[in-house]
């Protein structure tokens, strides 16, 4: 520990390049699915798009279910910093950019790859137990996180499932942008929904 | 017209028997699709669910796009005729069951099959221009609809931005319910929101 011998001076570039690939393949992964579905993000076309050798990557990732369940971690994880670097000073108890915010991060590539890997996880064994978990794990701390930046206090009556129903709408508000882009009219819905919310959760 | 000659006599049965064969195609395509997903769904696949030869099925249908397109058509047609099915003497002020019965449209079989699709467009040239006008017909009406029921007034302020808001709620609610069932939370939401609808819409 804290010595570095000629060996391990050798070993840590060559780990921080593995790093580096897995990483890039994984980027490669959100971005495949994102763009061509589960049908069409095979290995193959994601080592491409990495600019990873097939060998390269299937040593990473020996199958298809390995490298997308790792997508899937990946995903998760990006979705909590996102989620965590919002408003790092406090959202100062301005709620519509909080509504705003909370419904920007349903309408980015991750929320786009996390859709496709919804709709692929709810027909495929291997991938669902896995991204129904994850899902449930990110569910919570955005709502943790949300109930937060709105200084919302949940033990009034309601709060807590009024809290909720908005990030089911930030959530469907995402899955209209998948075909059309309707950014005005998301706009004048948050207006309005963050409107309600100051009504309902008081100061 | 209204004179039956026996040629018409022969083609009759013959055309109700190709239209129940469509009919079953469509209704088979639909099902595989919320089941298989996209990538599972051929047409042969398809045939073979509703008990059709693969000559019959590519007679209707000469390619998967073509049998897709139909499909979107016909989960339109049936999203909205559910729609016009709820409530047929009216919702008699009830608003907490109009809620509900609009978000359990979302939750079923042909939400199912619509999620499928739209994922599906967004990666596929062919269908994506189809399916987005038809969603784009389907919303409307469903606003439309929602509106009367809830007996929403929309020359008021916000009220047409309220009930878009109700809408993507629901569809997100559809979304959560892809991987888990949660209806016990969904209908905690529900009770919440239609409240909050009640104090913003008034009488």
């Amino acid at each position: 520990m804290g010595v570095v011998s000629p060996v391990d001076r050798d070993r840590a570039p060559k780990q921080d390049r593995s790093r580096a690939t897995r990483q890039r393949l994984l980027e490669a992964a959100v971005a495949c699915l994102a763009e061509h579905g589960w049908a069409g993000s095979t290995v193959s076309v994601v080592a491409e798009r990495a600019g990873v050798s097939r060998g390269a990557a299937q040593h990473h990732f020996p199958t298809r279910e390995d490298l997308f369940t790792a997508a899937v971690e990946y995903v998760a994880e990006e979705r909590s910093l996102a989620l965590r670097a919002l408003f790092p000073q406090g959202a100062a108890g301005d709620r519509r950019a909080v509504v705003s915010a909370l419904v920007d991060l349903y309408t980015g590539p991750l929320f786009r790859a996390a859709l496709h890997l919804w709709v692929a996880a709810s027909n495929e064994e291997q991938l669902r137990s896995r991204v129904t978990e994850l899902e449930a794990r990110v569910g919570r701390e955005t709502h943790r996180i949300a109930v937060e930046l709105l200084g919302a206090d949940e033990s009034g009556p309601g709060v807590r499932e009024t809290v909720q129903g908005l990030l089911d709408m930030a959530r469907g508000l995402g899955l209209a942008n998948l075909l059309t882009d309707d950014a005005p009219r998301r706009d004048r819905v948050v207006t309005q929904w963050a409107a309600l919310l100051e009504q309902n959760l008081g100061r």
